[in-house]
């Protein structure tokens, strides 16, 4: 209900500051009821320092940010009370201003409120979020372009394009047994829908570098036990996490992290050796490295011996339709000699000296093959998008099957207002159920 | 420096919204650098939404708060950015204030930089940190107690009196030819001198109970193996995290928790079972065991079977000046007979079921002796205060000592004005050095 007045901890607990968020018609009054200092006529935007009370007891000596609808974030009457940042005086503020009229906002019922009251459309809302979540340049640029709207611009685009496409067929439609008059070329309508299609297509295409930027691009780093998968793994990390040792099939878990390469996240999947064993647990690792390989975006295969044509065969298959990158380790060794059968590109490193990393990280950045972004770059992450994308799509192919068999107008327009309600879906432009609203803001953080 | 300008993060990281607080001479001018909205002429303490920009690429939506000298928390100008709490975005607008002119605040720079513009005194500085860390009602109260000056009036009030003190005796030492002169009486002066050191060992003899609320009480579960202490204590944590097993012997790691009664907090050390054993990890459990008792302020002894005469010495000679609880545990067992030979108070529990928890929970905070807190209530909790009053102590104590062996006043005025300066450390009356302000604050947190 949106005539309620809700209340949050918009920040992490544990620092200096606490802001306490409160939104709603009756922010300024609950407010009045904990604040020492009346601030029913102060300006918006002010700040004001003041106590919070408990009756006569002084839970802080706090500033409060006064908003008044429309001109705050979720468009209504708000107020940001900013704390010393102890659990017990945030806890206490919280319980103090639901004692006094707020109640508690659920995920995300800021931003939703934003939504409602027409502050921002759906798509956007669903930015803040991934802003908030982004890790890295790519994910920011990507939540920050459709938060600045130009997803949003690029829909209406098609919008536009759809009603013109529309109206042209109703226009053939109304005037359809003036048989003298001349109307748009079918071929022209088919070019125009298939120019739509094309959009439309390019956007829902977007999604799968879209969902590897926003979870890290897989990397499997497969090999023989005691190459120095793990000592590769932490060199990159550049901290301690995966177990180093001497000992063969030391490595067991399937153990995954992440670092940075030119502002893009990469997902390391450190496993156990390639060997036949009668080992069970290690057994275990060497189907999880196989179950591995299969989530990979980008194998790293090292080896510190040439191999066989028959190793390389083996793990050319296993790498099938994933970018192979192949290290040869240990080049620090002495009896260290060039490969004279396998004649395959490799990449020399010594993982416990730490040499030719750089060249291997440029390496790995170059297999992922990310399209370098533009500030207004339109990147699909989100799968209710790419959903909308996926059937839109659909209906837009029934138009163009259409047209091509000379469907006459009133069969297609159907499929066209179906195809403009499901873009429509993305921006919240009709009117959404609760149902889609709840599952859209339950998976943000509270206070936001 | 006071006149450069830093930045810092005020919030923790992870949360929806992040303030990045700046504050220094340059505090307008860097932001100016960096933000799209031109505040150069704002008015003091009103918010401005725009955009932190690297070049043309935006990096957030933020809201701006502008604070101006002396009206800040600092004293300084001074500015707070509400960014999107993602860790890129903090540590890209921290960057780029750092690239436009800030340098990075270190830990508790802004509250020394309030108290070295006079905003509060150094105790109240001390609070600040203090008020950050309570985690309950008590420490909360102690903190806010502190940071509203009622330790700094009580010194205050000290400080008048010695000074009366002092001129006292430099009135007897001024006319002491003139035999003829009525000063004030010697007794009267002792009288006034004890009055003082009553005073001052009133604050340092509050320091135990400071460092108690402060640390939490240690309370130490001793027992038999498999007499319930892990349940009992899983059950005051409401929570799993000791291990709970049948087998004697299991919890072998000495676990500490807390748990807040009355809003004080207890904290509890489960330990091994105090039995002879042969195992070597068991033994280093029951060396542990004696440990935690020589730490406790109160020992709980479980039983589930009455104990011997012997046992029952044994215990009370370990748990000497300790407050002893004796429960007995497993009362919900078929077999429960009334013990007949040991005449002990006790309190029956079944930890397995829950009962008579909050019956021990009261029996727990009566033990642990707590004075009711008044608003005002003064209790030492820092250990240079400590330090200070002790060794004010001492130098009054030859002041009384030398009032009672009539020295004369030019002897006893050297005593009253160390006295005088080893109070003044506490709220920095004195020129502090550096080296004392730099151990105060270094145990800040970052951004306050």
């Amino acid at each position: 209900m949106i005539n309620e007045t809700i209340c949050a901890l918009a920040t992490a607990p544990g620092g200096a500051l606490g802001i306490i968020r409160v939104s709603g018609p009756q922010s300024l009054e609950v407010l009045s009821r904990v604040f020492t200092k009346d601030v029913s006529l102060a300006q918006p935007n002010t700040i004001h320092y003041g106590h919070i009370k408990d009756g006569s007891e002084i839970i802080d000596e706090v500033m409060v940010s006064v908003f008044r609808a429309p001109h705050s974030y979720t468009g209504e009457d708000s107020i940001e009370i900013s704390c010393h940042g102890s659990r017990y005086i945030l806890n206490k503020v919280l319980t103090l201003l639901i004692e006094n009229g707020c109640r508690l906002a659920n995920p995300g019922e800021f931003t939703q409120r934003a939504f409602l009251n027409g502050k921002m459309d759906l798509s956007q809302a669903e930015a803040v979020a991934d802003l908030i979540a982004s890790s890295n340049k790519a994910t920011h640029q990507i939540a920050m372009s459709q938060l600045r709207g130009h997803f949003s611009s690029q829909l209406a685009q098609l919008r536009e394009q759809l009603l013109k496409l529309t109206s042209l067929l109703e226009l053939e439609l109304d005037f359809s047994d003036h048989e003298d008059l001349e109307f748009a070329d079918r071929s022209e309508l088919l070019e125009l829908t298939k120019t739509i299609d094309t959009h439309i297509l390019r956007l829902s295409h977007s999604f799968e570098t879209g969902q590897a930027l926003k979870q890290g691009i897989p990397v499997a780093i497969v090999g023989k036990t005691n190459v120095g998968k793990s000592t590769l793994l932490n060199a990159l990390l550049k901290d301690d996490r995966a177990i180093v040792s001497d000992i063969h099939g030391t490595t067991r878990d399937t153990i995954e992290d992440t670092i940075d390469i030119n502002g893009v996240t990469f997902r390391f999947i450190d496993t156990a050796g390639i060997r036949q064993t009668s080992d069970t647990v290690e057994q275990i690792g060497i189907e999880r490295t196989y179950a591995a390989i299969e989530k990979a975006r980008i194998v790293l295969w090292m080896v510190d011996e040439e191999p066989s044509q028959e190793e390389l065969n083996k793990t050319c298959l296993y790498a099938d339709n994933k970018k192979l990158i192949v290290l040869r380790n240990k080049i620090d060794k002495s009896d260290n000699q060039p490969f004279t059968l396998v004649k395959i590109p490799l990449i020399e490193i010594s993982a416990k000296h730490g040499q030719g990393l750089s060249e291997l990280e440029q390496a790995i950045y170059q297999a992922a093959n990310i399209p370098t972004l533009q500030e207004s770059d339109v990147i699909v992450t989100n799968t209710r998008h790419y959903d909308a994308l996926t059937r839109a799509h659909a209906h837009l192919l029934r138009v163009i099957d259409g047209l091509q068999h000379q469907l006459s107008g009133d069969l297609l327009s159907e499929d066209l207002r179906l195809t403009l309600d499901t873009l429509a879906e993305i921006t919240g432009g009709q009117i959404t159920p609760n149902e889609v609203l709840g599952n859209i803001f339950k998976n943000f953080c509270v206070g936001k």
